[in-house]
C-alpha cells in the first residue's frame, strides 16, 4: 500500500473491514436461502462461455444501472484484479450512462473517485 | 425471413415497425436534446476500448436487469447481427438474474423467447 | 371524436374503461388506506403555489423516469385538457430522457404515440 | 373452471402456459447459475419461521412495490391456493400503495382483476 | 441502552433524532397532500384483516426490495417493538434477497447491522 | 455566506467540492461519449417552450422519485437560483411523495433539510 494513497486506501479498507465482517455474521446465520443465494452469487462470475473480464464488466454496468454505490465499488476492486484498464472502465461506464441517464452521474463520480483509488492503491 | 416462423417474424417485424415509425416521429420534432440522445445512443455502442460484441452485453444487461423488454429485444437483435452465441446469452443473463433476482425471471422469460423468434429467423 | 381515428380512440376508450371499471372495483373495497390514498391523489394536482399545467407535467415527468405507461397516458390525458402543447410536452420529455437515459426511450415512443392520437381526437 | 368465467380463466391459463413453457425451454439450457436459482426461488417459500401464507404475502408486496405483473400474477395465484382472502390481500395492497405510491396504481388494478379471476374460477 | 453497545446506539438514536425533527419541519409546512399522506402511512401499518406484525414485515421487505436504508431501519425498530425474532426478520429478508437480487445484499448487510444494535440495545 | 449557518454551509460546500472535483475528472478523460452526454445534460434545463424555472422543477421532481439526494441537491440549488419558493419546492415535492410512495419520505426529509441550508445561507 503506497505513502501516498493512506486515505484512498483506508477508504477501501473499510469498505472490505464492513463487507467481510456482515457476510461472515449474515452466513453464520445458517439461513439456507441466504447461504445458497451468497454461493451463487460467487458462482455467476466464474469464466464460461464468456470471460472472467467480460463478467465482471456486466456486473459493473448492472450495479451502475441499479445505482448501488457498494457493489459498483466490489465490481471495480475485481475488474482492477483481473486487469482491465481505466478506458475499458469508462467505456462501460458511458453505455451504463446512456442507458440510466443522468440519474447516474453522481454513482459515476463516485466509480471514477474509487477507481483512482484503486490505481494509487496499484500503483504504490 | 422463414417459412417455418411466420408468428415468431411477425412479431419481431411489428417490434421493428413501431420502433422505426415512432423514431421518426419523435425525431422529425427536431428537439435538440432529444435527437442528440438518440445520435449519441447510437455512439456508445460503436467499437473502442471494448469491442460491439461486449458492449451489445453490456447494453442487454443493463436493459434485463432494468426491465425494459423493448431494449432486451433490441440488444437480441443486435447480439444476434454480432453473431454471439446462445451460451453467451444465457451466461450473461445469468448474472442479470443474480444481480437482479426473481423479478427478472419474466423478463428472462420473454427474452429467450425472442432469442429464439431470432434463432428461427435467421435458420430459415 | 373524429371519423378519421377510430382506432386511435378505441385504444384511448379502451385505456378509460378499464381504469374507471378497476377503480370502482378497488374503492367498492372500503379500504380506508385505499380510499383515502385515491383522494388525495387527486388533491395533489389541484391549484396552489403551482398551477395546474405546472403540476401536470410533473406527473408526467415523474411516470416517464418512473416508466409507467398507463400513468403517462393519464397523464397526457389531463395535459391535453389543460391545453398543454405538443413542444411543451416534448420539452418536459426531453427532460425525461436525460434524467432517466436511453431505457426512457420505449417509453417515450408510445408518449408520443397517445399523445398524437390525443391530437386526432381533439382535431376531429 | 366455470362456464361463467371463461375469459378470466383463459388469460390466467394463458399466463400458467407460457410461463410453464419458457421455464421448461430455460431449465433445459442446463446453464447451473439460472437452474440454481430457479430451485432456490421455489425454497424461498417453504415454511419456516414464518408459515407459507405469510411468505406468499411478502412475496406479493415486494412483486407489487417492484410493479412486475407477473410476478404479482404468480403470488396471486399462489394466494389464493394457500386460502387468503378478498380483505388479507387488499390489506397486503394497500401496504404496497403506501410504499410505493400512485405508480402502483395501474398495478393494482390489474392485481385486483386478477384476484376477481381467480375468485371466479374458485367459486365455479 | 447498554454501556457495551453506546456505538450503536448513537447510530439508531442519531437516526431517529434527523428522522422526528425533520417530520416536525415538514408537517408544520402545513401542506395537506404531505401531512395527509404522512397520516394515512401510520394507519396503513394498524391491526385489520392482517395483524401487525405482518404488516411490519410487508414494510420492511418492500422498503428492502426498493433499497431504502432509512425505511428498513424504521421497520426493523418497529419489528424490534412488535416482538419479532432474528429467525423471522432473516426469513422474511431471505425472499427480499430473492425476489431483489445480489443488489439487495449491501442493504441486508446493513439491516442485519441495524438489527444486531437493535438486539444489544434491547438486551441491556 | 452566513455566520449562523456555518454547518449547513459546508455541507453544501463539500457537495459542490466533490461534484466539480469529479466532473473535471471525467471529462478530462475525454470519452466522447460522456462528454457530450455532459453538455446535452446542460441543455435540456435551458429556457425553451418551458421556462427555466419549469425546467427545473421538472428535474427536481425526476430526481425525488426516483431517489437520488445529490440530483436532488443540485436541482434545489437551481431552484434557489432561479428564485423559486419554499411553497413551490415542498408542492412539487408532495407530488414525488404521492408518485413514489412513503419511500420517497427519507430522501424528502435530506431534501427539505438541504433546502433550509440554502435559505440561511442567502439569508445571510
Amino acid at each position: 500500500m503506497s505513502d501516498d494513497a493512506p486515505e484512498a486506501s483506508r477508504a477501501l479498507a473499510e469498505f472490505r473491514e464492513f463487507r467481510e465482517r456482515m457476510n461472515r455474521e449474515i452466513l453464520a446465520e445458517n439461513n439456507l436461502v441466504v447461504n445458497r443465494f451468497f454461493a451463487l452469487d460467487g458462482r455467476a462470475y466464474e469464466a464460461g462461455a464468456l470471460d472472467v473480464k467480460t463478467k465482471e464488466l456486466l456486473g459493473l454496468i448492472a450495479s451502475l444501472v441499479l445505482r448501488c454505490d457498494d457493489c459498483v465499488t466490489y465490481h471495480l476492486v475485481r475488474c482492477a484484479e483481473e486487469g482491465l484498464t481505466r478506458d475499458e472502465i469508462f467505456e462501460a461506464s458511458s453505455i451504463g450512462l446512456i442507458v440510466g441517464g443522468s440519474i447516474v452521474i453522481p454513482h459515476l463520480r463516485r466509480a471514477v473517485d474509487r477507481w483512482s483509488e484503486l490505481e494509487q492503491t496499484r500503483g504504490a
